[in-house]
């Protein structure tokens, strides 16, 4: 029997919040029925942050009160801040995804505080879960951002993520995402950085969140499988991408990863021909958005003879 | 010291085959000329086709000419035929490349002739080559064509194409170069197929030739570079494609491939701001043309702080 590779769907919360146009909620929510359909069974569906910061996410509530009541799906939500996670508490996710940036310039950049004060912003969200009547049912997912690299520092080191992966374990973190958050990684980073972090994570399951920013992607994916990872990331149609790099490709995309496991031998329990289907109508909600991925252009493989097809004009 | 990985460019080959304007031959010679500046010292410069079949390599005399002057530039012509063969010879041509399908319904359809054929026409090759004068100074490569699958066959076995590369290097093949002529490969077909045809190799190099039709193009490098693989074809811009799959993404970016390689830890002796500038410049010579590609969208990465840079919006 082949091995199950989990894929989660991303776009509906790292894709969206990169494209120009807010998404209705009730589209977000047919996008999870019919990729749940597909059987995707995981999705990152909103981000518990300010309206003000991203106009997306003004329909947090209603979107995960939506998408928590479809059976047979494990939906989460990101969160920056303390806030948030009582925001995502609220709305009954029971899974809650936080995040680190290992780059110092990123985190206070981005989340206004420095890599130390957002590992204790982490400490904080542990507590609170902890002391809610249903706390024990809510797990916390932690992802270290710019793992591999930083566009405003440059490299990361090695040491760091691994410190910083250390520091949210011995808080409790019940899982951690090595997350490229803008295209530095590469196959070679990935087969030192994913085992260096699971020397110290025990049986913390460690998950890969990989963008496609200069092509490695999908190389990326096979590096990391070859270290054990199980769980990607990845978003329809490539959707998302690095704010610092305006028109880059953004996360891997889902049919592209899915078609790649499918090939390794892995099995995802995903419909590639449905995912395609539903690619085609996201892209008629979101006109003027680049979608990314090649499968969609080149569409799946033939297995069986097709005689009627023309002829090449040349070879190779 | 890194090992050296070298990366042909077939664009002006492979590439320009698909495009529907024909680039004048002044146009192609400066595209060798910039890329030779910036280190690309393999190049696959034309096809030796009937101008009616593909009215693109109309000038093919000229460019092997001016691309044969370049001092230290390895310029190599295809042929599919023995008459093609003898027009490279007499253009001056010293590593002359020819194709077999090991699909027999590919080769039927491109070459109109059967695998057995093409084989036989290979030995016609040789011989011809052998006849000259100046045939010790000619080197002879051949692809095996649709070695990972076939558009009109489906899968195409591991066993045919050792058979097809045995009886290639029986007659005396100089280098067999593995393509996945239609997007058919897989990093665990690669896995399999290169050290098949090795074992049956000796000393005989192998190659690889990939397209990205659905995306997998540089894992399917990275797991050639594992077998041992040393020899890769590439195109600027991922220009080229499959003629079944209208739109589809075509052979691996070469800036994209090189930026992989480099990653890595290999040399390759390119210069990436020469090639995106290179690139950016052929951009304007075919107007209307799909370039491929994440690198040239998402540009080099940073390795230097940048703090004057904006913040990003949201992280991972």
């Amino acid at each position: 029997m082949a091995e199950y590779v989990a894929v989660r769907e991303v776009g509906l919360r790292d894709g969206l919040q990169m494209v120009a146009s807010v998404l209705p909620a009730e589209h977000k929510l047919a996008w999870c029925r019919a990729e749940l359909a597909a059987g995707v069974r995981e999705m990152e569906v909103t981000s518990f942050v300010p309206p003000k910061v991203v106009p997306q996410f003004v329909d947090a509530d209603a979107v995960g009160r939506g998408a928590l009541a479809l059976p047979g799906l494990r939906a989460s939500a990101l969160v920056v801040n303390l806030k948030g996670a009582q925001r995502a508490f609220e709305a009954g996710f029971t899974l809650v995804g936080y995040v680190v940036s290992a780059s110092e310039a990123h985190s206070l950049a981005n989340a206004r505080r420095t890599t130390d004060d957002a590992i204790a912003e982490y400490a904080r969200i542990r507590e609170a879960r902890d002391a809610r009547p249903d706390g024990t049912g809510i797990a916390l997912s932690v992802a270290v951002a710019t793992a591999f690299g930083c566009t405003m520092q440059g490299p990361v080191a090695v040491a760091r993520v691994v410190e910083v992966a250390e520091a949210l374990l011995s808080i409790g973190a019940e899982e951690i995402m090595l997350a490229d958050t803008v295209g530095y990684a590469d196959p070679a980073a990935v087969a030192v950085l994913f085992p260096a972090v699971a020397a110290v994570a025990g049986q913390v399951p460690l998950s890969a969140h990989f963008h496609d920013t200069r092509g490695l992607g999908l190389a990326n994916v096979c590096a990391a499988l070859e270290a054990g990872v199980r769980h990607f990331d990845a978003s329809l149609g490539g959707l998302g991408g690095c704010p610092f790099a305006p028109g880059a490709t953004g996360n891997i995309a889902l049919e592209d990863t899915v078609f790649l496991l499918e090939r390794l031998g892995f099995e995802t329990g995903i419909d590639l021909p449905a995912l395609l289907a539903l690619r085609a109508t996201v892209e008629t909600w979101l006109p003027g958005e680049r979608f990314g991925g090649a499968l969609a252009r080149a569409g799946l493989p033939r297995s069986a003879p097709a005689p009627a097809m023309a002829a090449a004009p040349l070879p190779a």
